[in-house]
């Protein structure tokens, strides 16, 4: 990656998405793409326009999650949070860290209820948002002319560390994982063991001008080289290699 | 945070460090700095200048280090990390995760061997990075009388996922945490639990143009309404709210 800078621009004016509404045609109508650029996407506006969205009036919820929901929250929503998730890693009524089918580790499974059109709606991460990156990259491509990377963002808490940072849930067209393994640094000495999730960094770039309450969900990152072919598994590591865990 | 977007850019062109270097010289006459304006460090450029430095002549192993180190890790480097921790968190020699004085669970205790000036060094991480922060942010002002925040970050892995990004551990003059409990997204919901940081954000963004092979350890980032009074030990969650951990 050889860069002089880059610059972060947010997207501003879409309207409130909803299923079915042309993402990539309400982006490029409000950008200048060009080649190289990353789009990057809040996981909420992709989520809304695949209709990945649910209602708690069809909800049942069973005897899990009444439990877990305690006398304050809604079972129904605990319900939602359960059945997208694969393993739960821990529960503190009503807080729950879970795994999603993805193998994705972050609080109520991605599940999330604010910026939702009503307030009696659950947004749900994309089923395979690898593909939503790719759809929306080959979108773009066909609307714009350019050959620009996608990736999709999500606000994950972390173990450690305070607070939530957007990292990559989905990517297309962009190097994900940037490996220096057995390259030499100035001096001579072999970088070992230097794996850089830069499309996480690119997602935390990009929040910083999302803006929760101002409804801008997604941003243009330019002046970066970091087209690939990356994909966001490549950033779930397997239990058993997960030293930290 | 009202932001049209921002800019991240290297500053180039910086000598190899050495202790007692005046790094916001260096870094002033490099760049034009402005009001505003976060100046981003890489831990090592810091602990350089501050002489955190060590040679593996002058340490002498103990027993627990040898054990660790396994035949193939220099004993006398575990030790240096042994020091450097407060708390063991997990050991699979030579792998060692450990939490630091100031309160960060990363690889090493933040002892690192790239990018010091021959291979028997090794590079700490800053007494007091927060502090670190406040006196170059201080000589900042008084080289380029430009009233900049400053960020001291350093690459850290994390559990549950693949891979380094670069997180705050020190800051002065800078918003860390942005907290947007109690506020209200533009349908109206109350944002709950909704704590960015936004230090470690802009960490990462500032990673993704230092170059681990090129030597820029400092890039400047423009355009971001960030200006605060926080610092890293914001990010240190205490474990036993730590529902992740």
């Amino acid at each position: 990656m050889t860069s002089k800078g880059f610059s972060v621009t947010p997207v501003e004016g879409l309207p409130e998405l909803r299923a079915g509404d042309d993402l990539a045609a309400l982006i490029a109508e409000r950008s200048e793409l060009l080649d190289g650029d990353v789009v990057v996407v809040a996981q909420k506006a992709v989520s809304k326009v695949e209709g990945r969205v649910v209602t708690l009036e069809g909800v049942e919820a069973s005897d899990e999650a009444r439990e877990i929901a305690g006398d304050e929250t809604d079972p129904r929503r605990i319900q939602v949070i359960l059945d997208e998730s694969a393993e739960l890693i821990r529960v503190r009524p009503p807080l729950i860290i879970a795994r999603t089918r993805h193998g994705f580790v972050c609080g109520s499974a991605g599940v999330d209820a604010s910026n939702a059109p009503d307030v009696d709606t659950l947004v749900l991460l994309p089923v395979d948002p690898d593909a939503s990156a790719r759809r929306l990259r080959d979108a773009l491509r066909e609307r714009s002319g350019a050959d620009v990377g996608v990736i999709v963002t999500d606000s994950f808490g972390r173990p450690w560390r305070a607070a939530t940072t957007d990292v990559a849930i989905g990517a297309a067209g962009v190097e994900v994982v940037q490996d220096l393994i057995g390259e030499r640094d100035p001096v001579g000495y072999e970088l070992h063991a230097t794996k850089i999730a830069i499309a996480d960094e690119i997602a935390g770039a990009a929040q910083l001008v999302f803006g929760k309450l101002d409804r801008v969900p997604v941003a243009i990152v330019r002046g970066l080289d970091v087209r690939g072919d990356g994909n966001a598994q490549e950033l779930v590591i397997p239990p058993d290699r997960d030293l930290f865990r």
